[in-house]
């Protein structure tokens, strides 16, 4: 299936322009808290690879829908979530992005002590205290699940069927939910992790994710890789439609040329192309023939987004001590040319311009079903 | 007609103390905004100098109510004024101060490009998008009007009118429309711009601007040039008064001694004298024989004010390599003191001692009629 | 008596959990406003060492409930308190935290001249403002009382009893209100201040200081010197109980050796113990046979507290040249270890998590008083 073919069976092209969110979407603390409480706290949410906690007694802290969420390894080596905060005194148990512990997690502050499972196993005076419950004071758990070597994480109290939502939207995407499993994301590890701290409303980066109209104007270097990004058609419009490299490029890379080979299981019609997978509300997943560029956000405020973005390779690229810098270097740099576009937006969201919002073009129409999923989602 | 003189025209002496507004006016957030879409958003706003933009492409982008304004000198060399806005996606078009272009506002996010007369010209794709009529789409405009040498401009749909409001406040204050003229400050060159970033309301700014109760205590330098403000009379307490020069003064400058000729208008009655003039609500011109020091306030928090000072000289004097720090420097150091006495006043604006508000002396009475227009353009 | 019989003498040991405040307390500002004006303006403060302003117009100011509060010695030695704000326009009448004046308050913006008294004294142009009453414009007056050398304030019209607040809180702890007068806390002089800008909730501070619980985990040093601290049991938890020092024990230091001498009215009883007191909301007292470390918070924000220590000393430990490091470094490090502490709660007060609150363990009850305490202030 060749570019041309695919959009041999595009729609009707639409011709008019459909408009955005309001303008106050992006600025209004209260309706970002609204977010934090239906969005963030209700779906799941990638909040680390599997493999930032190699052993038992490693954790992590990241911060989901307001809340700080302690992931850790245990002695039985599953993994589990719990909210950051000793039942006692509110404590907070870990202060580090990252760590480990060795059998137990104790608050610094009057030791009370959890198992890697959150039961609470000790604490000053604890045998005296006859009518205290052990199980009632364990710490809060987290709904945690593990795929594509990512941690998601749910702090709902039912969380929502994670085959409907975060499995479906890949599927939905690439056509079918097995083609994702031909890149084997979960046996990569990352090669580079760049964390970038975006003055911009997260919903402004999704929707720079999703369409390519700006590819041409923003992104040099992607375009002369994937030449058709030039006509502003985005890599998402088109059910298992990949952007396909252009005739001189061997490598999805700064220079066009540096690749480590085709992943065991990428299959000829998946070879030389680029994928684009949007997994509400946070996650972005890139898939190239040799590597996977995996987006995790992380919303701090209306107007602040912390981006976590890992480069996989297999271990075997990793260990061949393989130079990474060109093939890091072509995405890194789509990654600052985008924030940087959304920070140049994130101001002018208070105009009077924007009050009723902006328009979609209709190489951008299908951002409007993201615009419809978070209006859904915050309404009543 | 000498100060003197002027004295003997005075009303009976007031001796009591009336209101200022209540402290609340200088420190809510809330009123503070209800102050930006009341006042500044719908009066006249000196936005810069229409010297900033000497030629076609030049652009300034000014905060004016809340609102980031972009002001361009188009191809037909008229200074038009815009929402800093695009009308896709909201992009700030141009995140500098000032700067130029070439023939067209581009927005660097999807390369939709307007003309200088804020016309959508081009867009990528855009002929494909058969219904989208690009008059709708061009940049919001804003109502921009040039007056002594000075770029106004407006934001209401529907402006007032200048000469009621501008005009008829410095006619008003110098007892005839066409005084003014005599300094020709729109033929005068920029010899120095200092911007000063205040830490106060920027009523305190004004108010501390409109009275002379003050002179004695903070304003040496200045009292040594005008002795009469040591008795605290207002320069602007009486329609027409200019403040004289003391006799041994022979320029308006730190050393009392550094002039640079009369300006040609400048008649024998307006010699030796300094004249204030506040335009509601941003704008302070003062008139010294030789130049002209002309203060543009934009205010940018309930605590914070950003404010303009241009020192304006005759080109001619600028061209003859002349020495102006010494006539600086007297102005440069009356600013200082003021705003130091507005950062003073700031923090206590929100005590128990101040929810009422202070007192006006006799000789702050005129600022009562600020106080009322102030409390008037924000009433329901 | 000896810590054994004490507690001998404790009630049937609680054995449940009791609940703390709900987290909102500790993270609200609207409720922290409301603190402010509840419980900071209404009680009385401590603001201040007397001995900070030995002569006629030395001055501080202190932050007291939202409002900046100036005490300054009179020429007849007197100290007075006043809102720190000019009755014309609001200005602050000094900027330093402290200084000196001569005879009078002079406002630096339009020269009203104050009294040490507060009264207004002059103000230019005052004589011709025939129908102003001068004590109507004076400083407003904040009450002050002197007691254990601390200057105490209260913004409050009418102050509740110093007798039935501050000095029952003392001698409920103690027993008797005379046992403080052992201390002779008045004639003590500053031997060291260490100021402490701590990143949480006042109330985490008071709380944390109320309870021993935590003594084990984090105050090696102090549990060294106290043993009986390494139990959990809090040294307010009997009333007239002080903590007695370990066998080999000599002075309440870091080595646990350096002391300077039992003061002159500490008898054989009070002697080698340690008495911890709290004065609601905002003073802890610690008495140690040798010196006094005397507490004053300062709330500043919902989430931020400074706190002033002082370790007080007799004149002739200080004239003596005796090192005092070894003396002071014992609580300060007991200081940072606690405020610390409260910095990592400050963070999950707002999670879900704590919501409704945490716990307080049987060895904590007595915290529920002050518990009530603020609960009762600040309800309608």
């Amino acid at each position: 299936m060749s570019s041309v073919e695919v959009r041999a069976q595009q729609p009707e092209p639409a011709t008019s322009l459909i408009p955005t969110l309001p303008g106050a979407h992006y600025t209004d603390p209260a309706l970002f808290e609204r977010e934090q409480q239906r969005i963030f706290q209700k779906n799941w949410f990638a909040a680390a690879r599997s493999s930032d906690l190699p052993e038992p007694g490693k954790f992590r802290t990241v911060d989901v829908g307001g809340e700080s969420v302690l992931i850790v390894r245990g002695r039985d080596r599953s993994l589990r979530a719990f909210l950051n905060v000793c039942r006692h005194r509110g404590a907070r148990l870990c202060m580090d992005d990252s760590g480990s512990v060795r059998r137990s997690l104790q608050c610094p502050y009057h030791a009370w002590t959890y198992g890697l499972d959150g039961k609470l196993i000790a604490a000053p005076n604890l045998n005296s205290m006859n009518d205290v419950n052990r199980d009632e004071y364990g710490l809060i758990g987290v709904a945690l699940r593990e795929w594509l070597g990512t941690v998601w994480v749910c702090l709902a109290d039912e969380p929502p069927s994670f085959a409907d939502t975060v499995q479906a939207a890949v599927s939905g995407r690439l056509g079918d939910g097995d083609v994702i499993e031909k890149w084997g994301i979960d046996e990569l590890a990352v090669g580079r992790r760049i964390t970038y701290d975006v003055k911009a409303n997260w919903k402004l980066i999704v929707e720079n994710f999703m369409e390519c109209y700006h590819c041409a104007t923003i992104h040099p270097e992607l375009t002369e890789v994937l030449p058709e990004f030039a006509d502003g058609y985005a890599a998402q419009y088109y059910v298992g439609h990949g952007a396909e490299f252009g005739e001189d490029i061997t490598g999805f890379s700064i220079d066009g040329q540096t690749g480590f080979g085709t992943l065991a299981g990428v299959d000829e019609h998946h070879d030389r192309r680029y994928y684009a997978i949007t997994v509400n509300p946070q996650v972005f997943i890139n898939l190239v023939p040799d590597h996977v560029i995996f987006h995790r956000m992380y919303p701090m405020a209306v107007d602040r987004t912390i981006v976590e973005c890992d480069w996989l390779y297999p271990q075997s690229v990793l260990d061949s001590g393989a130079d990474l810098s060109k093939s890091v270097e072509l995405f890194h740099r789509v990654n600052q040319q985008d924030f940087e576009a959304c920070e140049r937006c994130q101001p002018a969201m208070s105009s009077k311009a924007y009050a009723a919002g902006g328009v979609l073009v209709p190489s951008e129409h299908h951002i409007g079903e993201f615009r419809d999923w978070v209006a859904d989602a915050i309404s009543d």
